[in-house]
C-alpha cells in the first residue's frame, strides 16, 4: 500500500469515526494545517472547518459507515477513489460519491468531491 | 451555459489550438497566473508550463482533437468531466481522460487530471 493509499484509508476511517475527540486527532493527523475540503454539500477550511462539516454528516445520517469502492488511483501527490454510504440492511448503498485529494507533506491539502448518488 | 461550462470548453479548445500565439493567448486567458496542472504524465504550474505541456502533447499526437464526453458536472467553484481524444478515421477515442478543475475569479487555478485509457 503506498503512502497516498494509506492516507485515503486514514481519510475515510475519519467519516467512520464518531468519538469527537478521536475524529477530530484523525483530521489533525490527515489533514494540512491550511487544508481545504469541497463537495457538493461544503466548502470549508481548516481542521475545524472538516471536522465540524464531518460532524453535521455524522449527525444526520447515524449508522452509515463510508468505505472505499474499488481501486484509489494515483500519480504525483493526488488521488481519486470512489466511496459508498452504506447503512445496515441495505444492499445498495446510501449515497455514493468521488474524491480527488491533493497531498502535501504527507498530509490531504485538498479535497474536491462530488457526489454520484445522492442521499436517499 | 454557465460559466464553469464556458471555461471547460475553452479549456479544451486550448488543447486543439496549434498555432503556438493562439494556444499562449488562450492559456493566459483561460488559466490563473498561479495556476497548476497535475496529470500522470506531467505536473506544471504557470502559463508557460502549461503552454509548453500542451505543445509537446500537441506534436505527439499530430491530428488528435480532444473532445468534451458527457456533462462537466460542476458546484461551488469546481467542474469534474470525461474528455476524448480522437483521431480522424477511428471509431474509438485514442485516449480518455478525466479531468477536475478549480476556478479562481473566473479562470483556472487548478486542473488535476487522470487517464481512463492510455494512449495506445
Amino acid at each position: 500500500m503506498t503512502a497516498i493509499h494509506e492516507l485515503v484509508d486514514r481519510y475515510l476511517q475519519i467519516w467512520n469515526q464518531r468519538e469527537p475527540a478521536a475524529r477530530g486527532a484523525g483530521v489533525r493527523a490527515v489533514f494540512s494545517d491550511a487544508c481545504s475540503y469541497t463537495d457538493p454539500l461544503a466548502a470549508v477550511t481548516g481542521h475545524d472547518g472538516v471536522d465540524r462539516f464531518i460532524a453535521g454528516v455524522q449527525q444526520q445520517f447515524a449508522g452509515v459507515r463510508f468505505v472505499l469502492a474499488g481501486a484509489v488511483d494515483t500519480h504525483h501527490d493526488v488521488a481519486r477513489f470512489t466511496w459508498h454510504a452504506r447503512a445496515e440492511g441495505r444492499a445498495e448503498p446510501l449515497a455514493i460519491g468521488f474524491d480527488v485529494v491533493v497531498v502535501d507533506a504527507g498530509r490531504i491539502q485538498q479535497v474536491v468531491g462530488f457526489l454520484d448518488k445522492l442521499p436517499s
